[in-house]
């Protein structure tokens, strides 16, 4: 996908909210989840984000006036969730994105069979009245460990005189996680209790997790997926990537270190994962890709995760994290940011990730999430967990109103948000991704 | 679950196959699977075994004559996957194993409300009119490690003088798994292609595994699972779980070596997993409980995995897997049978690992499946890979016609099998788990 109309920043929409250079979703980003007036038992169904409105995709179909791809996009997307529209594949996306974007234009001239400015008037849902669910039925989750900044640091902390697995150069490290305790923007967090083997002590024990952490991940959507024993080429494997989220992948890190021999992490992670409600798909963050070089002296990858075109396969989108504790909350002081980083720093990319996945013929599937790893950049405050930045609770972070924070406490709030700004472009953000950490069930 | 009267040796049905000593389905049995009539569009809906029959539980359903649970339990199976009836709990699985047994029953005296016999005949298919399906949509998959001998043969393997992991006697370990890769018995399984490290090569490189072994293990499906936050204790987790079956988690060894550190396995499992159409219940078990015993100076389990009863929490299911090579069908020679062992041995018990699973607020729910980890026995013959049976391949396992295998050669079927017997009981079967190699797609 490359640049077109819809990247143009000249253009305004008549919904005046996504015109201000603050909205994280002007007529150029328009990303997907699905919603519903918030406290009602309506169905959830299809909506994209536009200023302050949601455009409710139900409604839309029910206009009647798009036929073809957009008309068939239209209809997946009155489901409760996304699955459906995300298996119609790309032309199907852009399709939809094109009509959305023409009928919300400002000064557009549209087709005699466009519905009027009113009749769309009547789609829109201020997002201040809606409800979020997870935007798909997610079939499998898998997490990457993609950033080398992420990797160095973690070993660094284990072994100072350590290095990076011999591995990490060759291929985008994965493993499989857990699905059924993924949820929305501003899930409660419950802080685990698990088997922790203290330093001095004889035997593990059970207990509240100690050490509890995020990680700064993007979450990336797979739209169309591939049959089982086949795989998808790294050259056209963004084609069958829908979008990206926000994705913060809680980690326990007491409980990580001590089951994680032999075969990796299992309830350090399984409790909670949190995701954004909003899809911001690849077409909007086109005019954001950059270039990415492999360090002078690193191996080439394989053929199989060879880009042709390596320049671009980058997307430097911002993200940052703050913690919002009790404390600031009952001050009224904003949250204190943590970290603060960009996609463009990693290893591998979105594209060499699906490749590396389905090479042994394991299949994806229309809704698939692939988490991208922690995401670190190459400085010291660019570190997307607290057991970077606190030195494995070492040296405590600080944070506004004399706080500081080794690792999570109960009822701090994290709070992600990323978005896109580059000379040219409109900007576009992914919105947040929030999670309250609720004391253990202890007694 | 203690025993009741469907555990009753002199029972015996009026479906005459059922009586037949070889057979797999006595009335005692009774596991549960999806199933229509091969070739055909039908809609899928949930399935009995009896004898050489399916019971169709559909059709059953339609005769009316079920009330209460078991009529709830009824209606549930006529959907196209188990999960409804599973989310129902053990008193729904158990009034409706009670009410089939009662009604296929030679001589029961029937409420007057029971069908007749000829009514009932109408609801059988022969198993070989019918196919299957998967019988539940799983959420999510997990594997387990909980053979002692398994691990002990690996490490010796791997390194001479190791010892295991010290986590392995503290804590049922497992690890994520891949759902959209399992398939059903018969399942045609590709050769993965993936990233190998070869010793004395200087770099990894990408070819079709050469390293490939099957894994004899259980399958394990939840059925009533829990709330995200809360906890399963083990004293009642048994209660959560509907039954077992078979499963076999093939492995690319070469590539597994090669990606596991420091995440686990990826690749070299999630391009297939099979398991058997028949889930026999945990009611079905009852009678083939037998004792584990901690050997002398373990460490005793904390107490969320310390069974009240500990007497019975190892189930004696006996267990083997066979080879079938080209060459054997061609020559009309049986498989070769390769492993033989039984479940009895597992260090951690079913109830352990769901207690485990969710000690961290992690939420199971109906229909996901745990994979119990290799089932290997204490002597040599009783490995349950081959890569232990051929000590990594050095030593190839002598299969009849003298044939050998290190690893698995294309167009190998893998058969395992499971059955119960114990003096006093009827033996009951688990059926057959089959699963066939197709060459690589590999240029």
């Amino acid at each position: 996908m490359r640049l077109d109309h819809t990247h143009d920043a000249a253009a305004k929409s008549w919904v005046e909210s996504a015109n201000q250079p603050e909205s994280a979703f002007p007529l150029q980003n328009l990303p997907f989840s699905v919603f519903r007036r918030a406290g009602t038992s309506e169905a959830f169904r299809g909506g994209v984000a536009l200023g302050d409105y949601v455009i409710d995709l139900k409604a839309i179909a029910a206009l009647g006036g798009l036929s073809g791809s957009a008309g068939q996009a239209v209809l997946a997307c009155t489901e409760p969730t996304l699955n459906a529209f995300l298996a119609l594949g790309p032309n199907a996306w852009r399709a939809l994105r094109h009509a959305v974007f023409a009928w919300f234009s400002k000064g557009e001239s549209l087709a005699p069979s466009a519905p009027s400015v009113d009749e769309l008037e009547g789609c829109l849902m201020p997002q201040a009245d809606a409800e979020y669910a997870l935007p798909v039925q997610i079939g499998d989750y898998t997490d990457f460990y993609t950033s080398i900044d992420h990797a160095r640091n973690i070993v660094k902390l284990l072994r100072p005189d350590g290095s990076i697995s011999p591995n990490f150069q060759w291929m985008p490290i994965a493993y499989h996680g857990r699905v059924s305790s993924i949820g929305l923007s501003g899930q409660a967090v419950r802080r685990p209790v698990g088997q922790r083997f203290a330093a001095g002590k004889r035997e593990p024990e059970l207990g509240p997790c100690a050490r509890l952490d995020y990680e700064l991940e993007l979450g990336i959507f797979i739209g169309v997926g591939n049959e089982q024993g086949a795989r998808i080429p790294v050259e056209s494997a963004e084609e069958h990537v829908f979008g990206l989220c926000l994705l913060n992948d809680w980690s326990a890190r007491d409980i990580q270190s001590w089951e994680s021999t032999p075969l990796g992490p299992f309830l350090a992670k399984n409790f909670a994962t949190t995701i954004s409600p909003w899809i911001v798909t690849m077409d909007a963050l086109a005019p954001f890709r950059t270039a990415w070089v492999r360090p002078e002296g690193d191996p080439q990858p394989l053929e199989y995760l060879s880009m042709p075109e390596a320049d671009d396969q980058a997307f430097d989108i911002q993200l940052e994290v703050a913690i919002e504790t009790a404390d600031a909350r009952r001050s009224g002081r904003r949250p204190s940011r943590v970290s603060r980083t960009s996609f463009r720093h990693q290893y591998w990319s979105v594209a060499q990730m699906v490749a590396h996945h389905t090479i042994g013929g394991c299949n994806l599937r229309p809704g698939d999430l692939l988490g991208s790893g922690t995401i670190s950049g190459p400085t010291a405050l660019e570190a997307g967990a607290l057991i970077e930045l606190s030195r494995a609770g070492e040296s405590p972070v600080e944070l506004a109103g004399g706080e500081t924070r080794a690792f999570l406490e109960d009822a701090d709030v994290v709070v992600m948000k990323g978005w896109c700004e580059q000379p040219g472009f409109v900007s576009i953000g992914f919105g947040e991704n929030r999670g309250e950490i609720f004391p253990a069930k202890w007694e």
